[in-house]
């Protein structure tokens, strides 16, 4: 939940909880003091209230309501749907199937959508349909009209850009707000755009990163869930980065993706709150 | 406070300070599931009140009583007196003196306490209190009772051991526990006792650390507060990794040491709980 | 190659690799002082010499005996060929087997062997033979002759333990000194021997990390190649640990394997210098 | 040493060096196989060569001719006069001053300029002139005219800007170019120019960082030494990432500067080789 910061919010949200027998298994809270806005994460035992989800619901707008509040109620027995979206590199896309088959990663994954059919016997060794549906120059539009409809028919919560390589076109940005998460192997906002680790290599930094961000209508430039870097060295050739980098990409977008899957992010603006 | 887990503590506890309209600008709780055990701190605007500490450490006492609580109220606004211990070694001394003396670190430091006159005058050039306690292993009582009588003459909430490098009597220990803070130069529990460097070395490890914990009775066992490491490599002899290990020792003391003087640190068995 | 240090060995050696003018693409050098050691790793270029290994061994002899040198000539162009064992958990495994299967780790996997057939399929995926040798214990010692015999079947130059869970027994350990890699769950030497998370969560620590290490008899008391951390808090529950606790274990063990893979890693008593 | 790559110039070297019987101490090459350059640092037991300096220089000049070398030889044991400038506040100042009266910083601080009276005590407690020269808008030209006065009358080798926070003209950069070593508040190439702290707070990084470079005629945009970044979360105000920057700006200054005393960098284009 989120609103306006004000005297009382946690008792009467905790109150709320209390009266109904409810067993608090986590709680975040954060008031931002710059914009005056407060965010609150209660993660509670299901069968400790005396109802479900929809009763629970019915109960809670009143109070949302009288403090101006946006919230949402996730069910946490209920799997996120997530689409995967790769191209031909398979270190992000692996990190991910692997921790979800290790059961890791709690979520359901309809599907896996490229650009390319390089990784698809890997993906359907998992038992995930694979979805190649090409592009190039003559065809965006085409490509993406289908990549929307698979997101659709697949009834996806969230899509994972695992270094897909594409930009994708507003509308589909818009419609899924919040939902698509992308790895970018830079540290924002240094190196927005192509190529990052050339353009690490010509300015001679001394560590590179990575960035998992929510994707908006401007390239590389969305609320920022989770950053890393590791170090290097003049020793280092773009090759090199190239290979380092893949690891800082792979763990920082798992764990943003755990971070997201797990409900603790909440955007505001475009800066997050991630209740860890 | 800290009390067994039940449901509704929070929502006591918040409603509360809600009720006499206090303002919480920090809240922090964490359920300890494998001890059954619940931490809550807050942090309460102190103007937000109608009334003082006093009353309202009478009014928290039935509450407390209820839930069967340990808990404690500091007014921040009261700054605690904590005396610095140290030997010849100056880098974590300057460190928290140059912390306080900028206005980073707050609390009153009455005086600093040392086996060696080393550091004397670098001490009164921040006027601050010098005394100089020699030891050696013919006067070791003697040493320490004039330790102990300065560490009361001079009301001290906290001693911070800034690389001391002799081992508290357990009378000390004992009577200030939870309140003396050392810098042990490894990554506890490696390399307990003297010479962790050296110890470092011939293990060859590929990283050394450092860890701030109270002192207890058994040496270096204490409960953690804070730890770091630093790489290191074949090409660092002894010394090296001293030098290195100064930056951590001194980081990892100050940063440990402001969790303490923010109240944000809980003891619970040999465990901390940093509400960071 | 290593030898003690004296004036001129750099001279000596460079030297002669200028003569036949072959072209250094890294060379790496290294004092210790305290042990009067030196060591030294050149990468030439195989087609900048006029003649091949067996003729370069043969020059490279007599400069060799003169400084009292142990060296290696190894060519690149040959993989080592790498033998994975494992138990259940994947998370190494898999990590290891897809920087092999996208071309970042150059060797030869002829097979992996286990003690449980959890992981058949997904080995056999990328192609590589599988063998599931049981181990209870009663059959101990047939399993590990099974064990020893596939290791030799298969002309194994290095065997990477990752999180096999059994210890190897003398025999096998001391036949391939410097040849068996072994991950452990703990930033070594703290939490040797059975569950180090536990350990660790016992002792609170505010680290947890990795220890990559070739395997002696002793053990978790080999050289070690690589270690790594992952910060924790009060918060981390056991569970937690084991999850944060893999993705260190994986990174620590590939970059350990890379260096040896790479003949980067020389082994001097119970230490080790990697030229990264 | 730098010059363009070939075969034979290690054995060139070192071989020159084991001809007058010199102990190598530690050596470092490096190829730059992209820009086609090589790289190398010797570090030389003065008196295990038959001669001094001069004599040393007379006899490296033909090999430093016939390969088109650019060269330096440094005597280590006089000491760089390192002239620290600073604004008000103390943090990399202290830490400089401080490793330096430990000894674990080898150089002479001839005197410590800045355009505040604030550190003068501090600074005169360690011994060391402190000039004030005042600076405003409508006297710019007069400062920096003094300021170069005084970096002229101590005959300077160094100037470390410890946090000045006032922009050089053109004409000191030029004339002591690969001289000046500043610290500047952000992970470059992120949030360039004014208020970093304040532009990774709008942009919602989830590390804030310091870089340790070179000062060329454009602002933060010299050869980079030394990086390093810090977690924060959405819990820190911009202030918070003043108080945790302070630690990562001193820490990277201070490495970055031994470096560079320890004449371990070389530039060249816009990039350095730190040979650590």
């Amino acid at each position: 939940m989120s609103c306006p910061d004000r005297v009382g919010i946690v008792a009467r949200i905790s109150s709320f909880i209390a009266e109904h027998n409810g067993t608090i298994l986590e709680a975040n809270h954060h008031a931002d003091q710059q914009a005056g806005w407060f965010f609150i994460r209660n993660e509670i035992k299901a069968n400790s209230l005396p109802f479900g989800p929809e009763k629970f619901s019915e109960l809670v707008e009143p109070i949302a309501s009288e403090l101006g509040m946006k919230w949402r109620l996730v069910d946490s027995a209920r799997k996120h749907r997530v689409v995967l979206m790769c191209s031909k590199q398979s270190h992000c896309l692996v990190d991910i199937l692997n921790r979800w088959h290790s059961g890791d990663l709690e979520c359901d994954i309809p599907c896996v959508i490229s650009n390319h059919d390089t990784l698809r016997s890997l993906v359907e060794w998992y038992g995930i349909p694979f979805f190649h549906v090409p592009v190039d120059s003559s065809n965006k539009q085409a490509h993406f009209e289908q990549v929307e409809t698979l997101i659709k028919q697949h009834r996806t919560d969230t899509v994972v850009l695992a270094r897909y390589m594409q930009i994708l076109p507003q509308s589909i940005c818009q419609e899924m707000r919040g939902r698509i998460i992308n790895i970018h192997h830079s540290f924002l906002p240094s190196f927005v755009g192509a190529k990052p680790y050339h353009q690490a290599f010509e300015r001679g930094v001394k560590l590179i990163g990575a960035t998992c961000h929510y994707v908006t209508s401007e390239l590389d430039a969305g609320p920022i869930i989770e950053q890393d870097v590791v170090r290097i060295s003049h020793r280092h050739e773009v090759e090199d980065m190239v290979r380092l980098g893949k690891d800082v990409e792979k763990m920082v977008l798992s764990r943003g993706l755990l971070m997201h899957l797990e409900d603790r992010v909440i955007v505001h603006g475009n800066k997050t709150v991630v209740f860890d």
